[in-house]
């Protein structure tokens, strides 16, 4: 059985070491062989929308996925109808488009900051007055990691903050005070099963996830989330693993976005959890039965950014997982993680501080 | 960085799935492409002893390992000074011999069974009146999972087994009355670090391992075999994963054999100790600092012998991992493994049960 993944980042890559042990075979499709993926699997070099490059992935194998949200979905609909692909293509449309995700959140009573899709200068004063100051100005497509947006705290900000990322569709969004982010990730298969992680909290800094902690033993709004991520499911038909970014506002959820894959903020179940978010996507996507989501202790992923930590430091800290992508370091680069697992909270936090200081040692 | 790796069963696939999220890269030497390890990674193919495929495999790689104690002696010894190779030629040649092995054993003050080397049946017939029977007649070198092995239980067994194995070295040893069999895995590092994972409970059938329980909880045992395995570290000057398989009779530990490699007692740490056997010993090769050998919770392993069972029941048990090696089913054969983590003893071994009627069914 062979996997074809559009995307060779350290998501495919994580997805191929997941599924080696399964026996699986991987095939990558990515502009460059040296891609994360490409280094431990075979790779068909290209361009995602390139007829020819799908067709020679597909021809290859047996069920198709990807690992990154900006696939052109036309390059998706080439994909012949004899090889599955998942998740569906309508939920990655959905995600790629800020407006559609939250008008689909609101159709499915799933909470959002306020929005109001921006076009032009005028739209966005009328939208400023309509949601409010300060707000954030997003790209509609094509941001991610914080790229493409901008936050406005006065009236003065709007029209520098439009001429930097006007030209393409935005969105104005009410800025959210909030008391953490969350993520929710689970995996629903074709076969209909659902299995969903326990709440992680994250920490970004510059728009960028930089620590995540699980699981946050909330019952109220793991709940909560899980319902949410239910709706999702059943609207798309969904399978593979799906994720929702939150924050939480005065202890209830509001939806910031979704990403129709495995994610940043759950690469603390390889070794916290008794499956990891990689094997479920995999067996979700191949119809077989999904596996345990239990935290097997109290785990922390930090991601190494832009330059990695000293090796030796890293790995003589006990309980504390290296995960290095084979990536070339560049500013602001996720080159690799770590993830940390320990029997009670205080240990992983105390870990992570540990952690925390070899990065900027 | 990358490792040559002699041999590319199971063994060798596995240390390469621990190395990837370390970015190590891998090269294969063995006879078949489509090996457990040629699935994953490059594979110089050819016989182990071809000094061109050394040649090329050393070439191409920092250090060198092997995974098979039957690697030829004078095949490592090509492998050019600049390349290190680890463990050491010595702790392969002494393993690759009962006699050897068990004559350093006893040096070191480690208890085997009563032994003597045995060429003709007329020193059959007299190591068999100083030993006393039953005993064991056994190749003394090429013997693994219980090929070249006869029981001797009466006089008039000694002839057909020596027609049977003779013509090649032989040992004869006694007959140890176990209560229980055990394996000792740990690693010692280029740097001299040494880590050793718990005691392993393991079960044989027709002389293949069947299944692993770890930890075993009995302070002394833990303690003896652990000075058992650093007099075998100190005296090698080791560096690698090093394992001694013991029977324990009336409470003490007796020494069957030593395996200079990852070793199949081991395979419950990829999912049941902090850090697995295979990590640490790349980490040990590489001169890294060794990873925690705690044990997660209550672990066992089970083999997949001959036919693979039915996947799907084995996937929908809770807390119970697939190893799928890629191999084409045959009498005999290890096909692959399962790993069941609980967090008590007692729903380890009612997994344990539930896994074994998978593979009757």
């Amino acid at each position: 059985m062979r996997i074809g993944v559009i995307g060779a980042g350290q998501l495919g890559r994580m997805l191929a070491l997941a599924g080696f042990p399964l026996a699986l075979g991987f095939r990558f499709l990515d502009a460059r062989a040296d891609s994360p993926g490409g280094q431990i699997a075979p790779i068909v070099t290209g361009a995602f929308d390139d007829p020819d490059c799908i067709a020679r992935l597909s021809a290859a194998c047996d069920v198709v996925t990807y690992e990154f949200e900006n696939v052109p979905v036309t390059a998706l609909a080439q994909i012949p109808a004899s090889v599955p692909c998942h998740p569906p293509l309508e939920a990655l449309r959905v995600s790629q488009d800020r407006l559609y995700e939250k008008e689909l959140f609101g159709r499915l009573g799933i909470a959002t900051p306020s929005f109001r899709a921006v076009d032009t200068l005028a739209e966005l004063e009328t939208a400023a007055s309509a949601i409010g100051l300060p707000a954030v100005l997003k790209t509609r497509r094509l941001g991610y990691d914080g790229r493409g947006q901008r936050y406005l705290h006065r009236t003065a900000d709007l029209a520098p903050a439009f001429a930097a990322l006007g030209g393409v569709p935005l969105i104005l969004e009410g800025f959210v005070r909030f008391d953490r982010e969350v993520s929710i990730v689970g995996a629903r298969s074709t076969k209909g099963e659902i299995r969903v992680y326990p709440l992680a909290e994250n920490v970004h800094g510059d728009g960028i996830l930089r620590t995540t902690r699980a699981p946050l033993n909330r019952p109220a709004l793991q709940r909560a989330a899980e319902r949410h991520l239910k709706r999702l499911f059943g609207h798309f038909g969904y399978a593979g693993v799906l994720t929702i970014e939150f924050f939480v506002q005065r202890g209830r959820l509001v939806a910031n976005e979704m990403a129709p894959r495995v994610h940043n903020s759950g690469h603390w179940t390889i070794e916290g959890a008794a499956t990891s978010q990689f094997e479920n996507h995999l067996r979700a996507i191949l119809g077989w039965p999904l596996g345990s989501t239990r935290a097997l202790g109290h785990a922390a992923m930090v991601n190494l950014i832009g330059t990695m930590p000293d090796r030796d430091a890293v790995l003589a800290l006990p309980g504390v997982h290296l995960h290095d992508y084979g990536k070339t370091p560049r500013p602001g680069r996720k080159l690799g993680h770590c993830t940390i697992l320990a029997a009670a909270a205080r240990d992983r936090d105390r870990l992570l501080r540990r952690v925390e200081r070899c990065l900027r040692a």
